[in-house]
């Protein structure tokens, strides 16, 4: 498999190099950016449990009363609606699960805070995780204090956490991602924002994970729309920009 | 495109002969429905207005205040929202512009009654109509006395009455639908209902619109998993029914 990955990164630098990154899409993109174990694509066993951790981007103004997998109202209106709708028509015979428990507001040491009773007491099999930019952004606008290398601690920790509650766990790391220009992101977000993006794919190698490049994949999409069609302020995406993130976390599956 | 349409028809039924109806795809299954005109896939111009119109499956729960299109609050939580997504996202260099206009317990004669506000004034370059099963639930439940014949005549009228002010528009007509043995769709619906569907058929062909067959579409899907996994009551569709309905209403467009 590995040389299968080492081929595709091959091929897309030769893109790159002859200027026809326009042609590259979104499943590529992420096959690119997988990790050097290059695991394969994730397949859903049946009555698999899966779950969708994060901060606002995840929550994306789900209803928190209503814990009834698969619906609109306890998904919300984001990503995690989008890929789980999508799954679960696909893959309709393996009767999956979908929980989501994105928080607004939340950074890594957040997650910490509530993951016994917000993901180990779910016993997910695929657990996918999308936090860091209020890690930043928190530090801009609200007086947080975090640093870089404490969002890597906390966030080793968590993993670390989480592997040894559930071995078997299946991980998918999301990158965090911010669209410069857009609203709330400005100048001021860089180059400390590219550490916190570059940490959490070293964390994602680091622990097999599977990984979303979130980062690539809007970069990508602008040349085909402008940074306001995908987000509305730099980070909440759009419908569009859901759907374009529910694409690229869909093609992780088999 | 005719005769790679009746191809079609002509692979459709032998593998129904052969008793591997579990293999048709989706789009296969949209593609074999279209009238004998054979539409061919729609493309999405730039700046392209799309007004979803319909009841309760395609109201979804949208928030009425909200005006804005290409919005989850504008659009809802059901099959309208997850094919907007999903154009959104693919055909982003197009601007598409993605209205909702379903309204909850509406039959075709309440169509009719907004009829200049909801549709004509947005001026829609394509439209899509999902009505019937309030023509007949009313009846069954709440006292509605119409029949088969007024379904059809206004739904007739409705049509010339937008092609009269709208020449040009791409008009999509989806098949009203029904999951039967599910909650509310008990036997009381057959034959009956079965007129409603096959009246919608007539009309898209009578207008060469592009049909969408959600019947069928329901009834493959229950090869994969059973009629409540694909709608709550019969009638109102689950994530994963929405996204099925939102799959083959994107088979439609290239």
């Amino acid at each position: 498999m590995k040389n299968s990955s080492e081929t595709n990164r091959r091929d897309f630098l030769k893109k790159a190099s002859l200027g026809v990154l326009a042609a590259i899409s979104i499943p590529e993109i992420v096959a690119c950016s997988q990790s050097a174990t290059d695991n394969p694509p994730i397949t859903l066993k049946q009555d698999a449990v899966i779950l969708f951790q994060g901060d606002s981007i995840t929550d994306a103004g789900r209803n928190k009363q209503n814990d009834g997998p698969n619906t609109t109202g306890h998904l919300g209106s984001g990503y995690a609606m989008l890929a789980a709708g999508r799954l679960l028509e696909k893959h309709a015979s393996a009767n999956p699960k979908f929980f989501n428990k994105g928080i607004s507001g939340n950074k890594v040491f957040q997650l910490a805070e509530r993951w016994d009773a917000d993901c180990l007491e779910i016993k997910p099999d695929i657990l996918s995780i999308l936090i860091g930019v209020n890690d930043i952004w928190h530090k801009l606008d609200l007086g947080y204090d975090g640093t870089v290398e404490i969002y890597k601690n906390d966030y080793i920790a968590l993993i670390e956490r989480t592997k040894e509650a559930m071995p078997n766990v299946t991980l998918i790391i999301c990158e965090p991602f911010a669209v410069a220009g857009v609203r709330a992101v400005d100048e001021r977000w860089y180059p400390e924002f590219d550490e916190y993006r570059a940490v959490t794919k070293e964390i994602a190698d680091m622990f097999n994970a599977h990984f979303i490049p979130f980062q690539s994949i809007f970069d990508e999409a602008q040349k085909r729309a402008p940074g306001s069609y995908w987000t509305y302020d730099g980070v909440h995406p759009s419908l569009a920009g859901a759907a374009l993130m529910a694409e690229a976390y869909t093609s992780l599956f088999i």
